[in-house]
């Protein structure tokens, strides 16, 4: 069995090429982090990587991770800056004994020392985009919190090893400095090969407080399938911060088992993602959530052409 | 009911104050809070806040997480650089809806503009610490990474809240922007009123790899023993990382639940921690593991006087 799944529409290009590898079979720890670097390169996601919105500040901030679900061994990068495919440093910082999670300048520093490449990774259309919320955060008093969509994908290769890997610019206008869920292990993602992966992508204060990932794997290594896993875990999260913290902010996730089965599950209307199994031809679902069930629709080709002109449309200064 | 744990020895003075203090009504969120930054204020603590062992680069960086129990709302800063209480950042960022994680310039800056001082957190004995080690390392080849005790606290207070605390100058010799797992939730704290809290100390890259805080709340909310679900933990941790990754690092939890049972776990000879209850008077115990059982002994005088020359003894350079 291989199989891949991923946040998002926008992990298309990458998964396509990824799925491919693992049929051919190549590792999944390879084939996760070339499928977030394709993600991290494409100037028109403006959530991962190149093109990726600022901070406050003006900023670009780039978070991401990668962990073997084998070793159970794991590399994180948070607030790095300028460095062109932050996922590739988080796969070398997983071969680290110590530190093996780095942040800021020091991330910077390590990268460069490594031979990663310096890269400007703040474009003229996040620029644009910044902009435009800086005045509507002014003129409107519209909260600056908004798009926070981390491409994550888990990979399940012939070998029977599992991984995963995550990558973000993080919430839009976030304050210099601030580090969400997806380079926190059990939070933002969770591999263990002998049971499966889950990731996760929302509001990255609210997904850690309940552990998302760590709790979906867990879940799955006691017998339960993914989307039952899935579903009762942002159900509980859910239910749990309502009541206790008094809100719930977007969660969303995927997970896959080492059988290849795998679910997603969200409180948002508008959560898509991509998989592709020995079994399941690869395909982009929407999903909606129909009595704390989620329900995952393929899409059509008028979606996906709304998507692509959504994504290149000029930005009204 | 009310009560209080804490990791490690260097915790007592802070303890103390905060036991009384639990014992007349106040919070647990403020007590721990206390206790942590008493102990980041004593100078001859070489692990935690003023006094910290440095970086390879000979600069303090600090890490410090605070978790209410009652809300699951929490803050941590991670790489903060010269201010006076990491953990009373981190308490504040706890009232942030977004943004309560913030690490290296970002959360300086952001500490700065909330008015906490500006300390200069690298003393004179770290320093000589520093390059005592630096010649070690170069003439005798020796590991440079010793020393990672992280100070955890948890209370619980009369009204039936919980929280937790965290701060260390995390693993000495670290790179620059290194995070262990003690700003990191779910794996150096986690916390939840109504089941009970845990925190742990040791190599930081290992106990992430486990989620180590978040499975004992987790195992004590399914009516487990706070000294099995620590043990358990522990024990298990352990076993996974010898057969997946090869090898396991120093692990040591303590950990305490709603009704102010307490546990504690360590995988070393040489652990220490501080507990305090309505139903216990305040005591510092050591642990001895035997046959995967942790076995707690109250230290005597000689073992205290011990203590307190070792941490004042001058450092042959």
């Amino acid at each position: 069995m291989w199989g891949i799944i991923a946040t998002w529409r926008m992990a298309l290009e990458g998964v396509t090429q990824s799925a491919d590898a693992l049929m051919q079979g190549h590792r999944a720890g390879d084939a996760v982090v070339d499928a977030v670097a394709a993600v991290e390169d494409f100037p028109f996601y403006k959530s991962v990587g190149y093109g990726g919105l600022p901070t406050e500040n003006g900023e670009v901030e780039l978070d991401a991770a990668w962990m073997d679900g084998d070793t159970l061994a794991f590399g994180a990068v948070a607030n790095l800056v300028d460095i062109a495919n932050p996922v590739r440093v988080a796969h070398a910082l997983g071969r680290q004994r110590y530190n093996c999670v780095l942040v800021g300048q020091g991330a910077r520093e390590w990268a460069l020392s490594q031979g990663f490449a310096d890269k400007k990774m703040l474009t003229e259309r996040a620029l644009q985009h910044y902009r435009k919320r800086c005045r509507e955060t002014l003129d409107k008093g519209l909260s600056p919190y908004d798009g926070h969509d981390t491409v994550g994908i888990i990979g399940l290769d012939k070998q029977g090893s599992m991984s995963v890997a995550t990558s973000t610019s993080g919430l839009f206008m976030k304050k210099r400095g601030r580090v969400g869920d997806s380079p926190v292990i059990g939070s933002g993602f969770y591999c263990d090969s002998e049971v499966g992966a889950a990731t996760a992508t929302g509001v990255g204060e609210d997904l850690m407080k309940g552990c998302a990932s760590y709790e979906i794997v867990r879940r799955m290594a006691q017998g339960m399938a993914p989307q039952q896993a899935a579903d009762s875990v942002v159900q509980e999260l859910e239910d749990k911060l309502m009541s206790r913290f008094g809100r719930a902010g977007d969660l969303s996730v995927v997970c896959m088992n080492a059988r290849g089965e795998f679910g997603a599950a969200t409180n948002i209307q508008s959560f898509s993602f991509v998989v592709a199994t020995e079994n399941q031809p690869l395909t982009v679902f929407r999903t909606e959530r129909v009595q704390g069930k989620t329900v995952c629709y393929p899409v059509d080709d008028a979606w996906m052409q709304a998507y692509a002109a959504r994504i290149r449309a000029p930005i009204e200064e």
